[in-house]
């Protein structure tokens, strides 16, 4: 299994993580990870910080001349902004945020000691581990790629073919393909920033070229759909996930959301529609793995919001902060990371786990078994 | 840690289960039990198979008294409609269903080994054990409750004190707590049968009582929204999962959504609305957890869909068979298990899992500490 | 993963098990798993409950036409002996077993709730889960076989090639391969049963046809002498496990101890030795392995131990009771069934889980590697 | 759940650790931590990489002001021997190490992969995870040490009460507390030397002050004594694993090896002797843990082994390398870490994980509760 821990506060010297179980001889391209950084600290709407920290990582052990070889890969990021020892005490908890909860659960009183390690910040870790797993689902051809689909209430109102939705995405700095929809959301997000207020939305993740039978529907905690879920809400703000037409098929009648089978010689089993987003029965069917994540908006808000300090009990209103309008573009790079492990960690169960070389074997293996079927 | 395990196939010898990490000292009333079984199985929509069976649980192990003792609770179901051996091959693969991922995954032919498993019937099982956890969760005042706020494209249109939901949806076959939209989702399910066609729908389950400080925002995989959204998709047609208004709150801006902190002597903290439904961070916040599944509608249908058959790669219609027109409220029912489970694996792992005993005691050190937070 | 739970009292109604993550396409023999019951059963020094019951396993779920299908395997054991309602309660913890840390842990002052789970009556459940691992490596020609090596103090004094340890073995009430031991330690047992007492022993238990690469050295828990060793030390009694010569070799040097490597082109890398019992750095050489378990004297006497009534807080001694003289012949077939588990665990996580068809395409693939190495 | 990976080459950029689940509140000594480094370090019959390191931690997370607060606690150990890039390749595979099922099972030819992360260098980021979960354990008066029994054939031969077996052996460069046995000891490693040879043997590690009831006799993997035979044999080169006297035992009849039960108002339930080696049934009772770990001789040696090139398949002799004489001391220590860590985590799994006021009260609790069985 592929497993991970990620360590390290917002302020903190820096963001580590080690990946156990990645198997060997898989080509590491550090830059590529490097990319994945900077994918996830652009978007229009963010704050200052972006400027602060470029992050990069350093790998630290686990990769030789580019290869892995079976050994934990372990990575550093540096933060430049390294403050923590001597920030100020948080008295007052912010509505939204892990600060009260967090207080109470871990008994201190300095509610810094719950952001620091709440912030979102910590996903930049996991987006190295994210992009990790894409280089190793690029080699069977597997590719991961988000775009934001609603900003506040401003929904794209373009569809484009599948393989079109990358380019369209990494050309805007609020990954959204519809010209037209963007610059409302722009518009949308300086206004909101007048207002010292913040703006949520909708990223959709898609996974392309997975094989079926990746999860399973035995056991409820092997169901893919379930497991995907859980990776998705895990992101800070994510508040509700949908796979494929999940909302929209709960108003329509069964005879027009299933997706009908058909069979060539050429394609074997395939469908014309997708209203799954690829997911049957907690498994996948070898459609594209479709799911949507619905982010609140940021908690943090120059505009106060109302909370009592922890020490007096009085009332009062938040000091103003500098922070991000909205971060959905982020949080759909940090979904293609975390998607990116699930499958990947469903991959290596099929198909062994130890090395390349094998995992490719027993892949081909199987396919040409299914194109018998 | 509480771990449970399932077998059994939907017309099997029986449905079983296997619950380990209960604690000792609980008191287990049987009919509580069974009424849960009970609930799940009625429903407005639901077809024949209710008839057939009307389910009781056997306990096999860990109840002496009717308290539990530390050791593995395990249970039967027995199916009365038993006719696995005799049942005849399925070449004909559903959409929507295990059917065709199932086969080629697991390499057999007859798909009717895919279906038996993947089958919702499993989710009396999780009814079982569902109930087992309420038993222990109602100790610390803990409730659980579900009610359907939408079939096909009927929504409810009022709103009630949390209170009163669970009596309000009890007297509904429907699970609904709003009459005049009852009336039209019968309807609708009516006109669906008549077409042989199927509805889905969505549910809302509901704890209250629930501590502040369950799950964490510390790693990615201990925060409890993405815990309760993994249980809550898996239930066989769930498609979507949502915590609190996290669908409405995108098109919202940040000072409209969170939910306010304030204070007073008597209550202590507390918030006026709980857009949040109960979790920020990862963590309860001691708001009630607030949760909704969107399911899709039935794949099994009596109006036939296109596919084709695995062996003869003939493209045909499918079978008319005996079906659910809709399982929401059941659905629902689930949820309740499913969510009764998560919460209180949280709570054990917070408190101890060892006995009753200890346990309250932990429970209480830990609120009265809260109370001078 | 291959996962399971078992369940079920002592005298309870029934010893249950469910094993999750069992492969497709596996025939099932069931015959083979009641022999498997039986050789757990016999075995000279054994007391008066084997004639009570004769353990048959009752297959519920998980296998159709004698194949399984993915999902999962669920068994009953039904105890005859199901007397648990009625059976008096226990107040005098007995040295040596669960009884008084498990009414402390689990706050019971009824002890026999702890012993009824304690005993190693539930490992007639692990026994079948055991011998379903079996039937599953027999495909891949791995075989797993156990025998007794000593019995008090005394210890074999003859060694035999592999191949005809389990033929000599099977032929022997207490498992012994030297007739002339054997007749020495039924001679010792006989001598115990007289003075009321109990006997321990050392079984060794073997698995042949293993292929190199199981296992890993890369995270300390995937270290498969480690969870081997957990599973032989999770039988009741088993107080230490060695690895190979791992008692012997901690007086010798290093020369002598290690296993050379040679190469031909005939057998690829081979060894002359087998030392390490076929596990270097937490993985498989290649090499038969070979494990020992060291199984304290049965803590349950007919001669009395001194205890206190956890009531009146007396000292008393214990009832006498109808007990077996040793255990070590059982325990080794345990053994195996814990074996076989970890190792068909390694195996699939090596090879693939979901069917037999890919996981001997995997396997075969592997091994024409590893003939190149 | 306390949780841990390591990550890191014997000759990479550094050793990693991140612990997760660690409770809140606890103050952490940095230089306790490099006091464990040290001792894990020194030992008579070490070799000559210790004068190049001397290990120090850097902790990058998880505590501020000397505490922890609940976030994952990450480090780092520098090596000062970072030259993994330069150093040649390795195409001769030492019998004893991972190095050719390591190279078989990752598919790799340059066995310096195998041997670079198989190292017992590893071990160093497990002594800092030890040292954390000792200062935790410290707060309850759990204290875990360690010391030599045996070197080569030479075993010590003078029985010290518990109390002072720390002092004794802290002051001892073999750690041995026997000052007679220690100068035998290292007359043969100096003979070991000379012939450049290697030597194993055994070391004892010891928790007292260890409450009754951790672990669990309801599932097998939930034993503790299994879970501490799994983190024992997981140290490079240990190979058997003993509790208490369990090895002797074997030969003794039962009402020889049972601790009876005694009682007094004082002091409550206690036991006179304690072959148990506190653990029955997979729980502690009260009574010292002790634990033995029978270790080979260092596999590395001076004097070469035969083995084959895996390239030319040529027989030749293994190069002589610098090397360690024995490592039973580190080992020990390393032991104790492993120890420390199981026990934490079944000391979490009882009272409870998230801040050290909280488990303070509910370990009272259950103390007092105890006083009363």
């Amino acid at each position: 299994m592929l497993k991970f821990l990620t360590a390290g506060e917002s302020h903190g010297k820096a963001l580590m993580g080690i990946v156990d179980g990645y198997p060997a001889g898989v080509k590491i391209n550090i830059e590529d990870i490097n990319c994945e950084l900077k994918r996830r600290q652009i978007g229009y709407g963010r704050g200052g910080r972006m400027q602060i920290e470029e992050d990069r990582v350093e790998v630290m052990s686990g990769v030789k001349d580019e290869l892995t070889f079976g050994a934990p890969i372990s990575f550093l990021i540096i933060n430049k902004d390294y403050t923590l020892p001597n920030l100020p005490e948080i008295k007052f908890p912010r509505p939204g945020h892990a600060d009260l909860a967090g207080g109470m659960k871990y008994d201190f009183r300095n509610l810094r000691l719950a952001l620091e390690r709440a912030s979102a910040r910590e996903t930049a870790a996991r987006t190295v581990i994210g992009a990790l797993c894409k280089q190793f689902l690029k080699v069977f051809k597997i590719s991961i790629f988000s775009h934001v689909i609603q900003i506040g209430n401003v929904k794209i109102d373009k569809s484009v073919s599948l393989r079109k939705i990358p380019q369209l995405a990494e050309k805007s700095d609020l990954r959204c393909i519809d010209r037209n929809a963007e610059r409302k959301m722009k518009k949308m997000i300086d206004n909101a920033r007048r207002k010292g207020d913040s703006l949520g939305g909708v990223f959709e993740v898609i996974a392309t070229g997975i094989p079926p039978g990746l999860g399973s529907y035995v056991q409820w905690d092997r169901r893919l759909d379930g497991l995907i879920a859980c990776a998705i809400l895990s992101i800070p703000g994510v508040k509700a996930v949908e796979i494929g037409e999940g909302i929209k098929n709960v108003s329509l009648y069964g005879s027009q959301v299933q997706d009908e089978i058909f069979y060539s010689w050429k394609k074997g089993y395939y469908r014309r529609t997708n209203n799954a987003g690829g997911l049957e029965a907690g498994m996948t069917n070898g459609m594209p793995v479709v799911v949507r994540g619905y982010m609140k908006p940021i908690a943090t808000l120059s505009k106060p919001l109302s909370s009592v300090d922890i020490d007096s009990k009085k009332r009062k209103q938040a000091v103003k902060e500098r922070a991000d309008i909205t971060a959905v573009p982020s949080a759909g790079v940090v979904a293609e990371a975390m998607l990116a492990y699930i499958i990947m960690n469903a991959f290596l169960e099929k198909f062994g786990a130890d090395c390349l070389s094998d995992i490719k074997n027993n892949y081909k293996n199987y396919i040409s078994r299914l194109q018998k079927y």
